[in-house]
């Protein structure tokens, strides 16, 4: 029961479009934009970061514009949290879950088209965390936001960076399946997750100024 | 009198250059933005959304680039708001004017250059929407505002998705020239202009708020 | 001892690399932001403007991501940043002249690499200004700052015009060489530096708005 995961699967990147995609509708919801701007904030985030691998590869136009199932996730998004949203009580949390899950897809599926576009590793993790972080870049530059990646407060990036490098690792050693990638999704998820619960923090830009709490900065 | 409309004709791109060209340079003279400045962003604004579509269409560089008329339309609405914005008065009602002018333009002009790369309908029309969009934005991002495309209080991406489709549909019906080019660019230049005049709104996106008129959220 | 310049040489892209690297590495650290966004800031600003070249250039995937090379500067900036920035005061200079070293080189390469693609200089001149200018621009608008580029305080695109001008104009005489690169270097270098230093202003965006020094806008 082996799964022909070394071509990038389609269904696992539509999954964390969905995902993704929800987190933009979320978004909207609470920044008060209509439904119209619900869709394309949706559409921004669901489809920005496998856009921006897809251009980067150059190997013809992006797959969500050459294959109309790319758009499926983004209204599915749109509608439920047109509908469902109202009952739903924990707006950021549910926010922050939806975007781990688009992380944890999106920095295998970002690291796997690369390395099946004949990329080497290295480039490949590059490229798997670009993928990963890129939509929610858009999204928070978009509405105006300071972007949850440079948020000091919690860990974004170090779970995508971790998901692709185990990616790349499992691929290059032929053991990369339905198996370990659940693994890694679920490390990625877990970390994500881990560390904005437990707000877990990296150390400063600057050696030294973490600890004393204070800004000597001008 | 018909006219080669299929292959995206250059005059019409760059009319719409023009277009949000001067678009750009007013919010660059609202903003007290210097010259070189004014020049830049009626560069960003006009031939953004374009280079974004080209880009997208990953068949060489963008025309842009490649062909120097398109610098002639920024440098043309920066020489142009530079010297006759201080007798004008009402300074919101022109900007919008002209995006609205470019928004009708560039929602064709997408969609014919998308269909003419041989993409399917339904692609091209949210390439079509795309690249409409996507000058304006990067000119508000650009410029620190929250985007116009974002604003609950009137409808912006509307009329660029009925034109894209219009003109998806009217070309594989094989009935979009001239004619039928110009009334599609009417509807949506006095679509976008009513919905702005008589703010009209799409519903919130989320169920059951846009009547209420309060923020039931956190 | 003549160099091989006309095919946009690694060195002096990874020079530049480096240069935005650092200044992207300091506005992390002004604005306490941590280490590994600090990486991604610094990764963002040196490798952004290449990659939207490459992208543009339409000429496979950009070097960025193809050549390990290029995320070495990214590495040793956030380093040199978090080990040695404490002890540095005046901070603001400090990103000024990085950024400004950026910009000497990136106007260079950026025009070198599009010549050496066969572009006309005229849309080569536009491609280095580009790149010049859009890691830069990627920096303030990701950090959510008014970007310099549009800072009607002082003078920012053009010194990069002038130096992608003068390299075009030098590669088309057939003298562009290791000196007259090292000429343009220091003129685009010594521009800027005096343009911030003195608060060189270009004219505002509108005429007769500089003098009276007042806003007649509503």
């Amino acid at each position: 029961m082996t799964f022909a995961f070394d071509n990038s699967p389609v269904w696992l990147d539509l999954l964390g479009v969905f995902f993704f995609a929800v987190s933009g509708s979320l978004l909207a919801a609470r920044k008060h934009i209509d439904i119209v701007g619900s869709l394309l904030l949706a559409s921004l985030v669901g489809l920005g970061g496998g856009v921006i691998r897809d251009i980067i590869l150059n190997s013809g136009p992006p797959a969500a514009f050459t294959n109309p199932a790319y758009l499926v996730p983004p209204l599915v998004a749109t509608a439920l949290v047109y509908f469902l949203f109202p009952s739903v009580q924990r707006y950021t949390s549910l926010l922050t879950l939806f975007d781990a899950g688009g992380l944890a897809l999106f920095c295998m599926t970002g690291t796997l088209k690369a390395l099946a576009a004949g990329m080497n590793p290295v480039a490949s993790v590059l490229l798997g965390v670009t993928t990963a972080v890129g939509g929610g870049l858009l999204r928070d530059i978009t509405a105006n936001e300071v972007p949850e990646l440079f948020n000091p407060k919690d860990i974004y990036a170090l779970p995508a960076f971790v998901g692709a490098a185990m990616t790349a690792g499992l691929w290059v050693l032929g053991v990369f399946n339905v198996l370990t990638a659940t693994a890694i999704a679920a490390v990625v998820f877990t970390f994500r997750i881990l560390a904005w619960r437990r707000s877990w923090q990296a150390p400063l830009a600057v050696h030294g100024w973490h600890r004393r709490g204070s800004n000597p900065a001008a």
